[in-house]
């Protein structure tokens, strides 16, 4: 599978994971990795879920934008760049975090962009070494 | 100097240089660089100052909203995520590229995020391995 498409899929499964089973993303987390959420540094798997459950919401889904992929330099190391939206269930949070042009009014959304590098197992997988989150208020 | 104050010495430095000389930039990548520009892939030095310096737009000032840094993996390296904006000099680009909100209308603005990984130097500076950069349109 080419880097691209090997980004793409791991994207795909890692909201498809944090939309319907955020406990499930330890998985993906060695104790060596790094959270950077909205500025605050998080250290290891246990610590990074603990902090991705605990978020102020349950619902929500995340549509991507755009997929950046490049080799790291680490030995099958790959940095992948990711935009896109999130949409939070119930109509308090999708006022506060979602935008739409609608009959010509906007209203704020915001755009999430997120790093993640990802560095290959010796079981043929990927986990996540690095991982940086931001939503972008525009 | 701790990594943080580093990488946020490092973006003021690379963007006083793209605003005032962007082509004094060859400095900071190397043969081995990637540059993903919205989603175009260009490798190695020349190249990427190439099509920085042939961007369509020769005055322009980026301002910087966040910068997050974690150490990368390789021997020394450092993953650093830039937020910000950017402005263009002339109305009819900054029209395109920049947002205001003016008495309740909102105009467009994009938020540009920049992504590099710097490697060391035997010299003790840094260079720019890794590079993706993205225009998010709110």
């Amino acid at each position: 599978m080419d880097p691209d498409a090997l980004a793409k899929a791991f994207v795909e499964h890692y909201y498809t994971t944090f939309d319907g089973n955020r406990a499930g993303l330890a998985n993906l987390y060695q104790e060596g990795s790094m959270l950077t959420f909205e500025g605050q540094k998080i250290q290891g798997s246990q610590n990074i879920v603990a902090k991705l459950t605990s978020l102020p919401f349950q619902q929500c889904q995340h549509s991507i934008t755009t997929v950046d992929c490049q080799p790291s330099g680490v030995n099958g190391g790959m940095l992948v760049f990711v935009s896109g939206n999130l949409q939070l269930a119930g109509e308090q949070h999708a006022l506060k975090f979602s935008q739409v042009r609608d009959h010509g009014i906007f209203k704020i959304k915001p755009i999430k962009t997120k790093m993640f590098h990802l560095i290959p197992t010796p079981q043929g997988s990927y986990y996540v070494l690095n991982d940086v989150f931001r939503l972008n208020y525009a």
